[in-house]
């Protein structure tokens, strides 16, 4: 693939997250409309006409790539390229009116995430991962964006822990999360996708989570990555869609052993 | 006190939190500057001099008004009014770089919550309540405002929970959240303040926390309530300076004996 040909990735994954933000932000904090079936909330319609936009726009844009939603499944492709979807990652916190939802809009190759795209439409954050790339963010569509570097954090007793809620964590395969909260220097919550992003920037030094599906963590991994942390599963394999739905982020590369070894604790 | 006076106190209030926002902005997911003392956290500091500021500005506008802040503790007065400050409530928020921590301004007479104010000064959020008025929010300096009501929700089997961490509740005086849970919908994380400006808007129906102090929930009640809602202790009681802590809010008044009662279980 030439350079080229990735900038033109880049620019569809662009207009993918745009076009979302376009269709979810008037049901942000919105009662439903009179155009919209009354058996359905907000959420539901966004989610389900965001991901239907998106497909239509990879469809004319790149027809011979797989699309895989948590909406509409899997349409299958010819080329090796997979774009994973997800309208609205944090479903919860879109109902509770909370700007901490994301879009995440990732393109894999042969199973290895290229690209990578959590935006925050409300607010206007966007963090942008490419392989080989530095991570990007910009807040607005005006804004000529940035690089950003997760932060150094090599010890536990340093970090700041971040889970979305304490009701994911009774999906977990296995307990290990109470142990590496002991060891962590403090815990928050909330916050679904938008904590890796926070987490590339360097607020955040570890999040660990579970019951994730593709469309949850392959954007994560380019956006993650890019500024120089690590996603792996919980023993610290690579993710994957037979995986365990186990994921676990460090900002500071070197952090990733000790945390994977306080969950088997 | 005629309308003019109240009027008067309320642009004061306005103006603590915008001189408050100016100084805390710059610290949000900033490194520390070199004009600060190197071993404090820009949390600290912030915290610390947005306090400062609003006193100075309460010294010069109301020199004989009371002021009790996280900070500095309480500065007597002499005219039965006090303000209560809470520079940044929702550390952890600001330190992990959500804009969902806020700044939380109050004014007391006798003891009785006159005029409140939530802001959240990354976003411009600003929740203003006055006794006997409906709440106003407004999103930006530059957007005039608009009433907004908490929303109807008369059984707890219909309910969004919040609360802002399930480390707080460790610190709770007496068991009794976990009772209020299996009875709700729902229940979501994170948020501090800025959660009851979503419940007073109608998209969160309760919130139990606990371990609060006076600058933490004196701000709440005249926000809440001016949008339909109560605010009371876990026994139902008013809140007060003597009381143990406990904050529960509902947007629908006739949810509150529902949600004592399911706190005793």
């Amino acid at each position: 693939m030439t350079l080229h040909d990735l900038d033109r990735l880049v620019e569809t994954a662009h207009a993918l997250a745009d076009v979302a933000g376009a269709v979810i932000c008037p049901y942000f904090r919105s009662p439903i409309t009179t155009l919209d079936k009354a058996d359905e909330s907000p959420v539901t319609i966004a989610d389900r006409m965001a991901e239907r936009v998106m497909r239509a726009m990879l469809a004319e844009r790149h027809p011979d790539h797989a699309v895989l939603g948590e909406e509409f499944g899997l349409q299958s492709g010819t080329s090796g390229y997979r774009w994973t979807l997800d309208p609205i990652d944090g479903t919860r916190a879109f109902i509770t009116g909370r700007p901490s939802f994301g879009t995440l809009i990732a393109l894999l190759h042969e199973g290895e995430p290229l690209i990578g795209i959590i935006d925050q439409p409300v607010t206007g954050e966007r963090w942008t991962g490419v392989t080989g790339r530095q991570t990007q963010f910009r807040k607005g569509a005006s804004d000529v964006g940035r690089t950003i570097s997760a932060r150094a954090c090599p010890t536990l007793a340093d970090a700041d822990l971040s889970c979305t809620s304490p009701e994911m964590l009774d999906l977990a395969p296995r307990p290990g999360w109470d142990g590496l909260k002991k060891q962590v220097k403090r815990a928050s919550w909330g916050g679904d996708c938008y904590s890796y992003g926070l987490l590339a920037m360097g607020h955040i030094d570890v999040i660990a989570e579970c019951a994730m599906k593709p469309w949850d963590w392959a954007a994560l991994i380019p956006v993650v990555e890019g500024a120089g942390g690590r996603v792996t599963d919980w023993n610290g394999a690579p993710l994957s869609d037979a995986g365990d739905g186990t994921v676990l982020a460090v900002g500071d590369a070197t952090l990733l052993d000790s945390a994977i070894e306080s969950l088997r604790a």
